[in-house]
């Protein structure tokens, strides 16, 4: 108990000095003034690490989806319903912040016409034209304001480990926390289970609370940060 | 105060030894495991109405899309996801109940193909084939077990009362409520006014809470259960 307090007592200003920019939650892409396209995301396990990066000492600002979730003590926060308004938002909070972590399950498409008014139902087949959107996690990590550490999140309901590392390359992360979606796993629910990577580094987070696994993730993030200032010292 | 408190203590038993059966909330259409189709309601309205159908002592069973919300006090509640899932398990209580009201933002369409896995982001515009929902009032309007009175709600962005009363006669509605969308009303709010049809009747319900506008409902269902009842007699 002395140890863990000790070790408590040790990370409460790990991350003093730091700002980081985290995204949680949905996305929540219009089709008319009523309709849109979602997804499951509760932002649960952003909005819990937002809290665990704040109780490290870190300041935090924290761009969110639509979500019913209280905002942890000490972060700042600001909502967005698109994709596109996440990115702006990120954006413009950029600028001099150690870490960007894009937890939010941010949409891939968007419809290509958002209706004025509520489209009205026929009988016959619709056709919904989607057009990709902005892929935030790879826009941030080639800014050239490009934070110390970028981190993202995948869900994958199979071929986890190779999705994430091929993503992990693919956008140039340093970090990438990867979750198996069903079995009840991920996806608005309490608890999950997390394998995350580095180029060559990996560490799995058994089936525990969000909270939890919010305090093992601030512990690797900052033994990331650590092992770039000892490369860059070594270099 | 001692006519308002007559008149509680008048309705509380209004209803009473009488059957509805109520929708509320979204429903959501998968697109796979994560994404989906959805809509902004909240099923405050729903659950409002469902809770003041209670107590002026009726039996309520409510069949509620995804929402966060809680049960209100002797009400029977049945959760779903989907507009098909909606329309299953309104007919499987359908037999002897004295009303349907279908307060739920019912998805109009639902994709063609559901994907067994997450779909893979690509760069090029994908095109998404919709098909439409079962009308969930206009088969109970016309199930061979219709109740005695059938209720439609409708969220309108425009010529709020020719499309309300279009589909009370399109549907075989007894009465519908229409809100207009947009202007800080309806979706997501706690406030929202309505405009309240029969064949040959109108009722304008001006902004106030949920809660109330749920009390105004139940005293104009009541009446048209009772002009029921009279035209019956005189019939």
């Amino acid at each position: 108990a002395i140890v863990e307090y000790l070790s408590a007592m040790a990370s409460r200003d790990s991350l003093a000095g730091r700002r980081f920019v985290l995204t949680a939650g949905p996305t929540q892409e219009p089709l008319d003034p009523v309709r849109f396209l979602g997804n499951r995301s509760s932002g649960r396990m952003g909005f819990a690490l937002a809290g665990a990066l704040a109780r490290a000492g870190a300041d935090v600002d924290l761009v969110a989806g639509p979500v019913q979730l209280t905002t942890p003590p000490g972060v700042k926060r600001t909502d967005v319903q698109t994709a596109e308004e996440m990115l702006a938002a990120v954006l413009a909070r950029l600028e001099g912040a150690t870490g960007f972590i894009g937890v939010a399950a941010v949409a891939d498409y968007r419809p290509v016409d958002v209706a004025t008014h509520k489209i009205k139902k026929s009988d016959a087949v619709l056709e919904l034209r989607l057009q990709p959107n902005p892929d935030i996690l790879a826009r941030v990590a080639s800014d050239p304001r490009r934070p110390e550490l970028v981190m993202g999140f995948a869900a994958e309901t199979r071929d986890l480990e190779t999705a994430a590392r091929g993503k992990l390359a693919a956008k140039d992360l340093d970090l990438i926390a990867a979750n198996r979606v069903g079995e009840g796993l991920a996806f608005d629910q309490p608890d999950n289970a997390l394998e995350v990577f580095s180029a060559d580094q990996c560490w799995t987070l058994p089936r525990q609370s969000k909270q939890l696994l919010a305090e093992r993730l601030v512990d690797i993030i900052v033994e990331t940060l650590d092992r770039h200032s000892t490369d860059a010292r070594r270099s």
